[in-house]
């Protein structure tokens, strides 16, 4: 997507042919700056202090990681330290475990000479597909958003609601939530979106609206309070989020609030979409609310807000009472009757295992 | 409530007999420090500045300026000037109206030599009967509360869940939302409470959990988000809110938000309560969502935020990006569907026209 005009990705070879570009997303709001990553070190430091997140990121920066490792070792020795490394930065990644097994395969039964040549392919490829699997995503949720579109006035805008950051920032490019946004800002449908401030670690005020804006989407930051009185008032036509976890039967495990937000849209006749590569489909898990266990996170997330000060430096303040305990419970589940529908990259699927089913039938029954 | 042991009102008049004590609520939860009122100036700000907020302290804190105002010019010029000074600080403040009307009430045809003497007196009727309804409020609540003890193993927690803060930093004492978990605590119920953090002003996550904290009230500040989660995982056994404004039928308009938590209890059957002095159900409205508007503030309080930084000091940080627009509604309204019980100083009254009008007869028809 573009940053002021500029296009861009979240992760690119540069021009030297080696070394590899990421943005610096922990400096956001407040500062646009990329990192050179010239070691596997560098790789793993980026993932483990998040200054890469999102799974098909994390994945794509952990295969150009191998690539580095092999610039000084291409030994097989080397690789497995390298995975060793990688994995340990995020172990509960599946996309980063994924990303290092497609690593190996690429590297497989290859002489030495050949396999960093074949890596940086490789790596190349994961980027490239993660972009076409957001951009048939893109389409698939175009079509909602086109359809909404044509009953309003013309001219009118379509309202569309998201929860943290599901934008082209946590992928290689287009999101998976934001796909359809930008493909229908680029098709000239006025949209404009509200983007949840997403407590307590604000992706949705610090990367959605940055990355919306930038790209010149027009937006509105709002509390993740604010959601149900605006569908009650009509101000929201749809609902559209990532996913960090769909289950088989369609239950969706996303960012804390999801849930509260899929209630409201249920309320009040708000469809209420989820965007999702198929990979984050979990097939061996049906109730969702039961089986998946949810993250517990440092309540200092909660407790501690960092900004911008007026003189410009970035501050982290303390908002709670000393001494009032605090939890942090990082993700929900939206049972499935609140979906209105899961849009994947082969189309828009119900929430039922029927049809999960009929969009990926070599996957039934395979766990 | 209890300060660390000591008992404290939120307004009082000191040891000098005339000079107003209020504590500056401006500067908690990280400064707990009280401010001396001796001019009706003095008393404006407080209320202008929102040193004192919360109907009830509000209307309390403009009883006691007309009692300043009266120390200086006990003439009528002066008393209808200290009014429109007063008035003009939150114009919206219904409370704030009332008050006024009963002072002026209460000095109606007395000679200018007992005025002040009738004024201070009336002033400290009205705190007085403030802490009588909350205390009233709190004795309807605490049976709902030991009801669900007698239902748990002993020694379990009851588990609250409130939004924003209806506490008695908000009232004269005792609170309203807050009133039966105090009197369940000061029973020795084992309560636990949820502290909604309430963006975008955190008057959960810095007064709520300030007041319950010093008291000694077990608490977690939790993020907006999380409730709905909780509530799904039966870590919730009843909640219990504030409102501004009661319907004549039931519906509920209260902090941004309490929309949302009410959905979560519904769907999960956890019992939703809302507690209200009975001045604040306006007779005249009906359809909370139609026909109650929803005040917008200032965007800054969504994208600033202070706190205090590891130096000590008190700080404001800016969270969102630079161009991004913000809104910020304040109040959402829970239709009366989602509301389980008023919990009114005169008992719990079905969330109907009917119920309100069982127990508030006097009032049906009037408007």
């Amino acid at each position: 997507m573009k940053v002021d005009g500029k296009p861009y990705r979240t992760i690119w070879v540069n021009g030297d042919g080696w070394s590899v570009e990421i943005i610096d997303q922990t400096r956001m709001p407040h500062r646009f700056e990329t990192v050179t990553l010239k070691t596997v070190a560098d790789a793993a430091h980026a993932i483990k202090a998040m200054l890469v997140r999102g799974a098909p990121l994390i994945g794509a920066t952990a295969a150009y990681g191998v690539c580095l490792a092999l610039r000084e070792d291409d030994s097989d020795e080397a690789i497995d330290r390298a995975r060793d490394l990688l994995i340990e930065t995020r172990p509960t990644a599946v996309n980063l475990r994924w990303a290092l097994d497609e690593m190996r395969e690429a590297l497989r039964n290859r002489p030495r000479g050949e396999r960093l040549e074949a890596a940086y392919r490789r790596a190349a490829e994961i980027c490239d597909e993660d972009v076409e699997i957001c951009r048939s995503i893109g389409r698939h949720g175009l079509k909602l958003i086109q359809e909404i579109a044509a009953k309003k006035p013309a001219g009118e805008p379509v309202n569309i609601l998201t929860h943290c950051n599901a934008g082209w920032l946590a992928t290689v490019d287009w999101g998976t939530a934001t796909a359809p946004m930008y493909m229908a800002f680029e098709d000239g449908i006025p949209v404009h979106v509200w983007a949840d401030e997403t407590r307590p670690r604000n992706q949705g005020a610090s990367l959605t609206a940055w990355e919306l804006g930038h790209h010149g989407v027009p937006h509105t930051v709002i509390a993740d309070n604010v959601g149900g009185h605006l569908m009650q008032h009509g101000q929201v036509d749809l609902c559209i989020v990532g996913t960090d976890r769909t289950t088989a039967s369609g239950d969706v495990c996303n960012k804390i609030g999801t849930y509260l937000k899929a209630l409201a849209a249920h309320d009040n006749g708000v469809p209420f979409y989820v965007a999702l590569p198929s990979p984050t489909i979990d097939w061996t898990v049906h109730d969702g609310v039961k089986e998946i266990p949810i993250e517990q996170r440092s309540g200092e997330e909660v407790s501690r807000m960092t900004g911008r000060t007026a003189a410009g430096a970035i501050e982290t303040v303390t908002i709670t009472p000393d001494g009032s305990p605090v939890a942090n419970y990082a993700f929900d589940v939206t049972p499935r009757r609140y979906v209105t529908g899961l849009i994947t990259e082969r189309g828009v699927a119900e929430p039922s295992p029927e049809g999960l089913a009929a969009l990926f039938p070599e996957r039934v029954g395979r766990g």
